[in-house]
């Protein structure tokens, strides 16, 4: 594929629900006259696959339809998968501008950062060292109202295209699911955890106990006052910029006790 | 299961190569005397798998054997299900005292912690607030030599259950494949990213065009002295202290301009 002509921004669209979930759609049409659009969405349905990759198996990737405006492309593997393969094939002349994923059906704040497929292309991002933001809104339901989460992102893309992002950082939004916001927030992540997180489904033989994963999020901070949580349930879009860097700075000379 | 009884620590142990990886075995015997193991592996290798959960799905965990010693289960999902599903089920009356992970067949410096199923599960530690160790010797050969990787858990466990972690933060170790090391050095996570990442098996056809994962890893920094790489290439075994806090602190006022 040679972009090197097209003048409009070059954005590569991904997420984790699937091809066909409502909201890449509503992504797609929110992004409508942004730039190029190429999307590069998984197959089947990728939640909860984090940054994995595809390590041992061929990869498809599948060329839809293209509109001129919409490059429509599916990918056999996870959300980094199409990142990865994208950027391989589809953007060898060309580096993407920005990447967004989502709009995830479902929130990715707190420690769903670590787990999210949309949140995994998003980091895949910052690893390759090109802008990415995620959008996740804060409803499962499938057939969810997406018509102000789509102002969100005509409200976030533009200004991301224009001032683009410091090296090493790319941004995860949460939208809660309102008509109307208190505002827009960044701010840092919050600290929590799943628990509860197992259906038995048959705990009678030790030889094949068989489980169903559910859960619910535990709130570890619920006092603080400068999180994602805080800001959520008060009706904020939060904005939290992340990084890849896992280093636990604060933490390295609590350690030191173990060179030799 | 009821390990209240019981005196020893409580140590789970886990990995992403799968049950039958020789690592996993070579981990089992360095930790051997140390408390009382339980073995929760994938049955099915899962490299590449991050923090992936599966999250529409049955699991099954089944019971393969107890020396008194060694308890031994094999989880049908990823390694991050393994640490889940046994708090859920085996550790339902007392948790583990520290999760261990490995040891990998390949290193997880750098980036690869965000991608690594072995450090995904010691990341799930850090998320559940369980001290935990992932250990990855810099070489893929299935019948490596893994006698001084040995030594280097044998080293590092005993310190760790006994000096604990500070709260938040886990440990990701990598050995060099030497029979002698320089030394143990704490350090931050180097800057790197994989490139040549696919062989192209069929690009005739748009409609279906296939690859095969491959890849070579980049350093962003050579010049760098303070990085898990830097160190590597000089024979230290490397800790990383991590988090999971993503939250690039740096950067949250440069974003201050999507706030309203």
């Amino acid at each position: 594929m040679n972009f090197s002509d097209d003048p409009r921004p070059l954005i590569l669209v991904t997420n984790d629900d699937g091809y066909d979930a409502p909201g890449i759609s509503h992504l797609i049409r929110a992004l409508s006259g942004m730039g190029r659009i190429v999307e590069v969405a998984p197959d089947s349905p990728q939640s909860g696959k984090a940054c994995s990759f595809t390590a041992h198996d061929q990869l498809h990737l599948r060329r839809i339809s293209d509109d001129g405006d919409v490059l429509f492309y599916t990918c056999s593997g996870t959300p980094v998968d199409c990142v990865k393969l994208s950027l391989h094939h589809i953007f060898a002349q060309r580096r993407p501008d920005l990447i967004v994923s989502g709009i995830n059906h479902g929130g990715n704040d707190s420690v769903c950062v670590m787990y999210s497929g949309t949140m995994g292309a998003v980091l895949e991002g910052c690893i390759v060292g090109i802008p990415a933001v995620g959008f996740s809104l804060q409803e499962f339901n499938w057939n969810a109202d997406f018509t102000s989460a789509e102002e969100v992102v005509r409200t976030i893309v533009p200004q991301v295209l224009r001032k683009r992002m410091p090296r090493g950082t790319v941004l995860n939004v949460n939208i809660p699911y309102r008509k109307e916001f208190s505002g827009y927030k960044v701010c840092r992540q919050a600290d929590g955890y799943w628990h509860k997180e197992y259906i038995d489904v048959n705990t009678e033989n030790e030889e094949d106990l068989v489980f169903f994963t559910s859960g619910q999020y535990a709130n570890r901070e619920p006092d603080a006052t400068d999180t994602e949580e805080y800001y959520l349930n008060r009706g904020y879009v939060t904005i939290v910029p992340c990084q890849v860097d896992l280093t636990a700075y604060r933490a390295m000379d609590d350690f030191k006790y173990l060179e030799q």
